[in-house]
C-alpha cells in the first residue's frame, strides 16, 4: 500500500453514472427502444460526439450549451481542434449525415439514434450536461406523407408501455393551427406569438396575456382568443369543433385543424387518455412547421419533457441545396430513466446477468467446474464459475447477495452427481447441465 | 429554397462514422461482444464521457493526448469546466468508479464496458481521435485467481472467432518471466529493460541492442540472451525447456514460467496456432505485473494490435487505500471494424433492419396495408409501409435497394387474398399475415 495521498474519487456534477444493478434495468430499455425503432424499420445510425463549431452554431440561439475541444497539450497558437464541439443534440450530426452521405441514402431515409449529447447547462434536476438521447426520423426528398405523424407517436407509445413508466401523456399540436389561427386573428407577427405562448407552463396565462398586450400590442379580444385557445385540449378529433367556437378562420388553420384531426384519429385505438391534443403545444423552436410532440409524466406534472419533437420542412438547408422535410421524436431517455429511478418507481433486480454460479467445491475440481461452466454457456446461459474453493456457504451468499437465481454444484467426486440449487425456493436437485433448463 | 451560402458537410479526421449498412454491421459485432462478454458474467457499467483532469493525470505520461472541455461562452476567469477532460481509454474511469462506488459493489467485480474514447492524436492508419473500446476486467479485493488469467483470452477468442474476422493471434506473456529473467541475468533495472525490450516490434533486435547496450551498459552476453528470450514463441507450453536452455533463473522467473504455462494448458483446446506464447511481448506500461496479451490480425502484420491487456496488482491505489488487483483486456473494436471494412474483408449487407416492406396499393388501402404492418410486428418482424401509393414497381425497387428480402401485398379489394413477394427468389404466393413466417 502507498502512502502517497489518495484522490479522493467523486461525481462530477450533471454527468450521472448508474451502479450495476441500475445499468441492467437502462441497458434493457435501450434494448426495448432500440427493438421497437427496428421493428418500424428504423436503421441505426451513429455519429461522431463532435462536430464542427459551425455547423453547431448554425442555429446561433444554442451556441451558450457547446462544449468546445482542446488538446490538454496544445500550443497557444495551435487551434486545430479548437473548432470542434460536442453535439448539444442529434438534429444537427443527423442533417450534416444526411447532406455529406446524400447520393450513398435511400430515401424516404428512416433512422435511429442512440447516443450522449453534452450541454454544458447548470446541472438542475432533469437536466444533465451528458446524456442520452434516442431519436427517430423519417427524411425524405420533397415530401414526407402525414401517415408518419400518426407512426411517430405510435412508436413511442409502443416504448413507454412496454418499459412500464407509469402513466405519461403523448401531447400533439400542430403549429398550422397556431400559426393559422393567430394569422386569423389580424396578429401581425405569428411567430413571436408562437414563442410567447410556449412559456405558458412557466409564466402561466396571465404572464402569456402581459407579454401578448405588452410587446406585440395585441387588443383584449385578440388576447383573449389566443388564452381560450391554449385551453383547449381534447383525447380525440373533438378540437377541432373547440377550436371553430372561438370564430376564427383562415386556410392555414383550416389545413392544421385537418393535419390534427387525422394523426388523433389514426391514433385513436391507444388507450383512452395516453394521447391527447393539446392546442397550449408550442415548442419554440423555428425548425418546426407542423405537427409537434411533447411528452409528460403524469405523476410528474413538473417535470420537464420526457420527449418531444415535430415535423420540420427543411432538415438541412444548411448544408445541401435540395429540401428534405421529415419528421421526428426524440426520447430524453437519461431525464425519463434518472426521474424514476430517484422516485424509487423502477424495479432494482440482479447486479449481474450471470444466470448461474457454478460452485467450486474444492481446487482440485476446478477442471470439472470450468467444463461445466462451459456446458452450460454453449447452451445459451450465462454463467460464472466462483473464483475460489470457498466454504459452499459462503459461495452460495455470494450468488445471494448478486440475485444470481441458481447455483450449481458439479460433483465432489467423479461417480457423484451434478446438483443444482434454486435460491428463490431453496429447493435444490440433481440435473445435467447437457439438458437442464431453469 | 434558400439562397444562403451552403455549408459544405465534411468529415472530421479521425471521427469516423459509417453508413447504416456497415453501421448494422458493427452493431451485430457490439451485441455478439456483449452477449460473450454477458455470458461469462461480465456486468455493463457505463461511466461519464469526461473524469476530472486530476484523475486522467495521474499516470502523467499519456497527459498530451488528453482532450479538455471548455463551454464556448465561458467567461476567461471561469474555469469550472477546465478541470475536466474526456477519459482516453475505459481503465482510469473503472478504477475511479470501483473506488467511489467500493462499499455497493460485489466482489470479484466483473464488469464490461463498451464506450467511446478520445485521444487527440494525429489521425493515422489504425489510430482515431474518437474510437470504441469493449472492456472487460475482474476485479477482487485482495487477490484474484490465476484461473482468471485464462478466462480472459478464452473470452477474446470466442468473440473473434463469432465475428469471423478471418485469422487473429493471441499473444500472451508474463511481466514475471521478463522481469525474472532480467534479475536472473543480473540486470539492475529490468523495468527500464522490459521498456526497451518492448521497442522490438518498431525498432528490431539490432535496435533494441544498441539501446540495451548504450541506456542500460549491459554486456554482450546479457544483450544476447535478451535477445535470445524475445525469440520465443510456441504454441503449448514447451517455451518452458526453451527459456531452461538459456540457463538463465530466478525465484520470479520460476513463478511466471509456472503462471504462462498454466494459462497456456487451460487454452490448449483452442485451435492450434490461435494463442502463442510470445517472449518478446512486454506492454510498456507500468501497470501490468504478471499475464500480458496482445493481439494481432495474421493477415495484416503490421497493423497495430487489435486487442490488449494484462493483469495488474493494484487497480485504484490512487483513489482508495485498498489493494485491488485484477486482470482485464480491451478489444478495440473502431481498429479492427475500420480496418477489415477498408479491405473489403466484411460483408455489407442490407442498409435497414426491415425484414417486411408492406406495398401500399393505392391511398384508399392505406388502413389495410397499416393493420397489415401491425399484424406482422405483433409476431416480431421488423415491418415498414411504404410511404405512398407509388407503381408497384417502384416499390418493389426501393425494397430491392435497400436489400429488404420481403414485400407484403395487402389484398387491392376486401375479398382478394394478401401475397408476399420473396425478393430473393422473385416467387409471390398468397399468405396470411396471422400466420406467415419468412
Amino acid at each position: 500500500m502507498t502512502e502517497e495521498r489518495v484522490l479522493r474519487p467523486v461525481p462530477i456534477s450533471g454527468f450521472p453514472e448508474w451502479l450495476p444493478e441500475a445499468r441492467l434495468v437502462e441497458l434493457s430499455w435501450i434494448d426495448r427502444i432500440r427493438r421497437t425503432f427496428e421493428r418500424y424499420g428504423y436503421a441505426s445510425i451513429e455519429t461522431p460526439s463532435v462536430e464542427s463549431l459551425d455547423a453547431l452554431l448554425q442555429k446561433g440561439e444554442t451556441s451558450k450549451e457547446i462544449y468546445t475541444l482542446r488538446r490538454l497539450q496544445a500550443d497557444e497558437d495551435d487551434d486545430s481542434d479548437a473548432r470542434l464541439g460536442l453535439h448539444f443534440d442529434l438534429t444537427v450530426p443527423v442533417a450534416r449525415y444526411v447532406a455529406q452521405h446524400f447520393n450513398e441514402l435511400d430515401f424516404p431515409f428512416k433512422r435511429y439514434q442512440i447516443q450522449r449529447v453534452w450541454r454544458g447547462e447548470r446541472p438542475q434536476e432533469g437536466r444533465f450536461r451528458e446524456f442520452t438521447q434516442c431519436d427517430i426520423d423519417v427524411i425524405n426528398v420533397d415530401q414526407v406523407p402525414l401517415h408518419f405523424d400518426a407512426e411517430i407517436p405510435r412508436v413511442v407509445h409502443e416504448i413507454l408501455t412496454a418499459l412500464d413508466i407509469g402513466a405519461f401523456r403523448i401531447r400533439i399540436n400542430n403549429r398550422k393551427v397556431l400559426q393559422g389561427f393567430y394569422e386569423g386573428l389580424g396578429i401581425k407577427d405569428p411567430i413571436a406569438t408562437i414563442r410567447i405562448a410556449d412559456k405558458i407552463d412557466k409564466i402561466g396565462p396571465d404572464g402569456v396575456a402581459a407579454m401578448l398586450s405588452e410587446e406585440l400590442g395585441l387588443d383584449d379580444d385578440q388576447v383573449r382568443a389566443c388564452l381560450d385557445l391554449t385551453q383547449i385540449h381534447t383525447t380525440d378529433a373533438s378540437f377541432v369543433d373547440a377550436v371553430r367556437e372561438l370564430g376564427v378562420t383562415s386556410p392555414l388553420l383550416d389545413e392544421g385543424l385537418g393535419e390534427l384531426a387525422f394523426v388523433m384519429d389514426e391514433l385513436a385505438d391507444l388507450p383512452h387518455g395516453d394521447v391527447e391534443a393539446d392546442l397550449s403545444i408550442a415548442r419554440g423552436l423555428d425548425y418546426y412547421t407542423g405537427t409537434v410532440y411533447e411528452g409528460k409524466l403524469v405523476d410528474f406534472p413538473s417535470y420537464p419533457s420526457v420527449f418531444a419533437g415535430g415535423r420540420y420542412d427543411d432538415l438541412a438547408g444548411t448544408f445541401i441545396r435540395r429540401r428534405l422535410p421529415g419528421i421526428g421524436i426524440s426520447i430524453g431517455l437519461t431525464r425519463l430513466f434518472a426521474k424514476l429511478l430517484a422516485e424509487g418507481r423502477i424495479h432494482i433486480g440482479p447486479k449481474t446477468p450471470t444466470q448461474v454460479l457454478v460452485a467450486l467445491p474444492g481446487d482440485e475440481r476446478r477442471a470439472e467446474a470450468v467444463r461445466t461452466a462451459a456446458t452450460l454457456r454453449r447452451r445459451g446461459l450465462n454463467v460464472e464459475t466462483y473464483h475460489q474453493a470457498d466454504k459452499l456457504a459462503k459461495q452460495i451468499r455470494y450468488a445471494s447477495r448478486k440475485q444470481i437465481p441458481y447455483v450449481w454444484f458439479p460433483p465432489f467426486r467423479d461417480d457423484a452427481d451434478h446438483e443444482v440449487k434454486d435460491l428463490h425456493t431453496g429447493e435444490q436437485h440433481p440435473a445435467d447441465p447437457a439438458t437442464w433448463h431453469p
